[in-house]
């Protein structure tokens, strides 16, 4: 049986917003497998801040994606050919696809091979690369490192993306102050109204500094940081004593990376000496080991209607690389994926 | 009885180096003592970093120093006189004298009250400021923040400091590989050859960045970090992961303080995230139940002769402010101190 793959092939390093002479969408026939190998179909392609960094030689938490590899990615797939026994044709998986239609899965996954689903899937794919997957897993984690008590400030930044719009919702059920941060009107009042934050600093706006001091009367206790750049420096300068940031994110630059721009880089940090807090970066892939409790969790309160998940779906492989960019302008409103197929 | 003192009162906020017109010496009368009070002279002065950001209206850990009022600092002192029990006629104490001859202590004192020391002194009264004071106990302090494994690699900035010098050796005997860093080559000399490290690297080398890749070969756990700006930067970028930053000072921007530029800042806040290290801000004063056991610990290795006390001795108050200059262009070898009387 004779078969295509669709499949985006990293050429350059991006210097700035991604073009298509760095990742090119390319068709390319499929080989029969072989002994110990399956093939898995993408249903759904996440769409992460990170796969920016991937691109880059920046020194990232792991390396950058070789030049003419399949770009690296996180996706939801079915396994449609076997030759193994743990991929049964039928079952779904989550694991890194790449950013393709079909991959070739076997035991030389570098990073770890794909984690078969339940069957029948207790939600839809989507929701295994987000609410129930690497995005809420990371809220949780935040949320953990910052040990808010009831009636503590917190500050979100990226209050209406992936992570954040999980980490506004779990905060609030944690009994703090929540005060997220969003780009634009209309995302502030999704972050107030669906969200549940007690109010959102729209950062596109000209006085979003003020906006950032009256929301925080009583100072911040801690800071759930996606973005970094001088919105965490207006962060920093009101930080209250042993606050805790949890760095999850410096979107800020990720988009600059390879345009031979310096970094936007942080001013304050001499404030987290001055208040004696703590910053701690944190990644996901670091905790394999209590994913199945965190999950288990979030989704009881995610089946009990109890938290919400944003997604914004964008159709068709093809149209991955030109959805990357939303990351960076704020197109999207919650977790972003490409419906690959299915 | 008639007596002056001699003091600095603060005229107004520096920008840039401290000039007179920024902090007068004046000469004063002293009234006679009332109840409850008791006169100390002043015999030791400590100059420290902080002594600047005070001077300012930065916002630091303490309130900025009021106009007009004698420059906050603290001492070891004699009592000369007095009407109060718990501080008896000879008793040596540590605690707040200001940047003055004589003060009058009381039950006003705004940060702490005096500490009486014992009788007779078990060492030169500059080390209850150095070795065996805030400055040991913050070396203490952060070591234990790094809680450094055998054969990791530590980074110390200003290591021919007074902070730098005990943070050393302290590091070195937790069988660290020690790296210190200092500016120039006899700084590094001492660093190496006195206080034990491995190696030192020259910050006012041209070559100072490959010096660190150099002695660096294993990456960096743990960062005692003193200066901050780009040596704290490239110091980042060799972050190991799971490292730790002990975030004790920023010297690199208080002599900035007031003169209208722009924060040094840090470039690559960013790799505390790619490592998923931890930076924690900390200060001395928030461990005072604690300073009894530290200083004991710290006393033993210093009268065995296994920690050595550098200072630098600075003599006649009327120096004060031309001296606190050379811990921002590295006059000082060790704790720096003011010789006021005895």
């Amino acid at each position: 049986m004779s078969r295509t793959n669709r499949a985006y092939r990293l050429r350059r390093r991006p210097a700035g917003k991604v073009t298509d002479a760095d990742l090119e969408f390319v068709t390319e026939p499929v080989g029969e497998l072989g002994d110990g190998q399956a093939l898995v179909q993408t249903l759904v392609l996440s769409l992460d801040p990170t796969n920016r960094i991937w691109m880059s030689d920046h020194r990232g938490y792991m390396p950058p994606v070789p030049l003419d590899s399949v770009m690296r990615g996180l996706g939801v797939g079915r396994v449609i050919e076997s030759r193994r026994a743990d991929l049964p044709v039928g079952a779904h998986v989550l694991g890194w696809t790449g950013w393709q239609e079909l991959t070739v899965a076997d035991d030389s996954a570098l990073i770890s091979p794909f984690t078969v689903l339940p069957d029948p899937l207790p939600a839809p794919p989507s929701a295994f690369v987000g609410v129930l997957g690497h995005t809420g897993i990371t809220a949780w984690l935040g949320l953990e490192i910052l040990a808010l008590a009831p009636g503590e400030t917190v500050v979100i930044s990226g209050a209406a993306g992936a992570v954040g719009s999980i980490a506004t919702q779990l905060a609030k059920s944690q009994q703090a102050r929540v005060v997220g941060v969003a780009g634009g009107p209309e995302k502030c009042a999704h972050v107030v109204e669906d969200l549940g934050a007690d109010a959102c600093v729209d950062h596109r706006a000209e006085d979003w500094h003020d906006q950032l001091v009256a929301a925080t009367p009583n100072g911040i206790d801690g800071d759930f940081e996606n973005v970094g750049g001088p919105l965490m420096d207006a962060i920093l300068d009101r930080l209250n004593i042993g606050a805790r940031v949890a760095l999850c994110g410096m979107i800020a630059d990720y988009n600059q990376f390879g345009d031979g721009s310096e970094p936007i880089g942080q001013r304050a940090v001499g404030q987290l000496l001055m208040t004696r807090s703590t910053l701690q970066g944190f990644l996901v892939l670091d905790y394999a080991e209590r994913f199945a409790e965190i999950v288990e969790q979030l989704a009881g309160r995610w089946a009990t209607g109890k938290l919400r998940a944003e997604e914004t779906v964008v159709d068709g492989l093809e149209n991955a690389r030109e959805a990357l960019d939303q990351l960076f302008t704020g197109g999207n409103r919650g977790k972003l994926v490409v419906r690959v197929s299915g």
